[in-house]
């Protein structure tokens, strides 16, 4: 692996994280999609833990099959940092990217993302890295690696591998071009 | 829809149930995904019944919420047929085309395919219409309306509406160049 920058992403300064932009038809240009169980972020750490940890693919039609139910899936390309996730992996939907602790990026404004981690590396490693953590009553949230150690906390529910952004608003037809270029 | 005959299908002669084959790259080359729950042709009747009835899109990144967990899932590219099945859809994985009672293909050969039913039409409607049904101890298969109705089946698990041949073998690295031209 490239240890990744998703193709099209923005890799923001300083951040380990790759943000990339889900293009309208991207799920497309991969031959390869990945198929991850989905949690809410305001749902706390309850659904995380939950959430099925094996989602395998299976024969010729890459039939997904869990090791246990689930209602909420999303079909991201096979990104990188997405590809190399054979188990664990999981997907928080947030409302609202300014749950991001970091600052430094023109798009940081109201959208709504989906962050993957991965629940097989909880442990806080990098200073410079993101996890996500339970916030108290208020759900999950996206915290760095100093932050974390700063305050003793070892453990997270998982590390962060890939921040996901919205298609941009546009109408069909000005997606499909772009998505064809 | 149009009852249709999906994007580069083979409809079969007499048969109005279009085959399709699932190119390698095509969850691509569709802008659009479905993704539908998949029961084993060996398990009976009572996966098809038990299958989620919704399972919606949702939000910016097409989230696939459905009413109740389900373990096995497949992503298919929004041909007509699929993308008109907004509830009841549902798919059937069998281990070998030859279970479908037409024999007028020269395809007609073993190969797993995918049977997509619509189980909001259960009713044995068309004598040249396809339908799911139970085959005792067996499993599933697919009947023609003619044969159901000549024993008296008024209604079956649902209407046939698709059905997906596997991507031509070829080996992996093939496979990769062809994905990343």
């Amino acid at each position: 692996g490239e240890g990744g920058e998703g193709e099209g992403g923005d890799v923001v300064e300083g951040v380990r994280v790759p943000v990339v932009r889900l293009n309208v038809g991207e799920v497309a240009e991969a031959t390869v999609v990945a198929v991850l169980p989905v949690c809410k972020a305001e749902e706390k750490e309850k659904e995380v833990l939950e959430a099925p940890w094996e989602c395998g693919s299976e024969g010729e039609f890459g039939v997904v099959v869990a090791e246990k139910g689930w209602r909420r899936w999303v079909v991201l390309p096979s990104w990188e940092p997405v590809a190399g996730l054979k188990r664990g992996g999981v997907v928080v939907e947030f409302a609202d990217a300014r749950v991001l602790p970091w600052r430094v990026n023109r798009w940081y404004k109201e959208e709504a993302i989906l962050v993957v981690a991965d629940r097989g590396r909880k442990a806080v490693a990098a200073d410079d890295g993101f996890y996500m953590v339970a916030d108290g009553e208020k759900g999950l949230k996206v915290e760095r690696g100093s932050v974390l150690k700063g305050i003793g906390v070892e453990e997270s529910l998982g590390t962060v591998v890939l921040v996901v952004r919205p298609p941009r608003e546009a109408t069909d037809s000005q997606l499909d071009e772009e998505d064809w270029e």
